[in-house]
């Protein structure tokens, strides 16, 4: 099974709306709501595959159980832990125009130590973690180096969805696979040149480093080489939710064969694929397996000399 | 007791944030929540002032169960009735230089029949019945009419805050006192004169007419006369939630005297400073108690001549 951990869960709300104009009364024409928060998004993803998942997360208060309800509701094995705080939502608007506007509500949690525990319980059965989202207000400092420590001690390889100082705390800790994008990439090296600095990366903590690149694919830095994936195709729709299919492949590919990276075309090539099935799928978040293989079949994986 | 239908409650839900900027992500600073809906909050500062309410309302889904949780942590007796739909949200978004904007939630409901049985069943112990807020979509067509009825039926007098086509159908169907706003007065009569159109109404349908006007008080119509009633202090604050005030003022009168109308210089002064309260009250909705007796000292009824 593929251990999900989500220190920040969120209750996803989304909004439907003509128009969003500040300082008005705004009438709301649909209500969606699901569970969120990245590494429950990587889970849905993983599950849709047929892949078998634990979420690990945190949950308080009756946005948790709603939260709780909605796990459920999408077939998501869970291992909840329960918090003094309650489950934070977002409430994400969305204009006929397309629009979106974001409202997140602060993470906050009081059970880090439970949740650890948590996590520990479920790695003997884990073949991969994966650890996703913001982390939370109340936790302790050391918090994610612990988090992927438990993973190391057990043998079990982690792949990390963060950014800023979370980045290079999970990798500094020991994280086999991160994924930042090109932004969040530069944000942590301070390199524009998205090859040199996941390169710089790769060498520093000899971790895969795979860059999201939005519709230029992925970029991913080995310490057997460098690859670039392109979708080969103009992929248009919602691009949210893409980063979260490519972590999901990733960890898939781990799962199945923890070498999958010493030659990581097929692995790219699956990843980049499932991001496009996430752009097209109709609803942000999911993916489209329908569009999975014909973009399967389109996509170009090319190792690049310059970045070795 | 008073009791206070509410036909389509919600969970009212503030974000204050720095600046709603459309299209981006924003940051939620704090969360507040809490039951709402226009009757709800009119229970609320009667209960404020140590009147004993009870209010109906149907509840659903995870929401309801929130809502529900909201109205036992404020004290609020309530008879819930369980509903098929879920409760809905409104979620205001209060940015640093005081501006709000509020996203309401579609209002449904699947349980009229049966919320109107819970009213029949409270009636016999009622003093005075308050309507208040919107109609939710899947109700008869003649809803609030047989709503209306059932207290007359049993002789309770009704106080409805409600605007546009409902507010001509409670008024037919022979509530007591209605308070709407000039807008939503001349909505209903097509007459900017508010003291014309309010005397029209009364003329028309035999009920207490009281308009609010914001900082210049209210204007009231009974079959007697003609009064208006003013703050006489300029009043700063957030005028969220001062008329539900007024209304719970009006309410409370006629629990206590059900001929409060008869001579309603008392019950306008009363009025008016409870709303005053509640535009000094620093949360939106409350009533700060310690201003409403200093305010109800300068309030200034006169009776209008004119418009009688």
């Amino acid at each position: 099974m593929i251990l999900c951990v989500c220190p920040s869960p969120a209750l996803d709300v989304t909004y439907h709306v003509e128009h969003l104009v500040p300082g008005a009364t705004v009438r709301v024409a649909s209500v969606a709501e699901r569970p969120g928060g990245k590494a429950v998004n990587v889970a849905r993803v993983l599950h849709a595959l047929g892949e078998p998942v634990l979420v690990v997360a945190p949950v308080g208060g009756d946005t948790g159980v709603q939260l709780r309800h909605g796990l459920g509701h999408l077939g998501l094995e869970a291992r909840l832990v329960p918090d003094a705080v309650p489950t934070r939502r977002t409430v994400t608007v969305v204009e006929t125009d397309g629009s979106a506007t974001c409202l997140t509500e602060p993470a906050l949690t009081r059970c880090w130590a439970e949740l650890l525990e948590a996590v520990d319980a479920s790695l003997p059965q884990a073949e991969v973690m994966v650890v996703g989202g913001r982390l939370p207000d109340g936790v302790p400092a050391d918090a994610l180096r612990t988090l992927v420590r438990l993973a190391r001690d057990r043998g079990v390889p982690i792949v990390a969805d963060t950014h800023g100082p979370a980045l290079l705390e999970v990798l500094e800790a020991g994280c086999d696979v991160v994924k930042p994008n090109a932004t969040e990439l530069e944000g942590v090296t301070g390199d524009p040149d998205v090859g040199r600095a996941a390169r710089d990366l790769c060498e520093r903590y000899g971790a895969v480093v795979v860059v999201s690149r939005g519709s230029e694919g992925v970029l991913a830095v080995t310490p057997n080489g460098a690859w670039e994936a392109r979708p080969g195709d103009v992929v248009t729709g919602n691009p949210t939710g893409a980063g979260d299919a490519l972590v999901a492949a990733l960890a898939r590919a781990l799962a199945h064969d923890p070498s999958a990276f010493d030659r990581p075309e097929h692995v790219l090539r699956e990843a980049v694929a499932l991001s496009v099935a996430a752009v097209r799928a109709p609803t942000a978040g999911d993916v489209e397996l329908a569009h999975h293989d014909g973009a399967l079949d389109l996509v170009t994986v090319t190792a690049l000399d310059g970045v070795r």
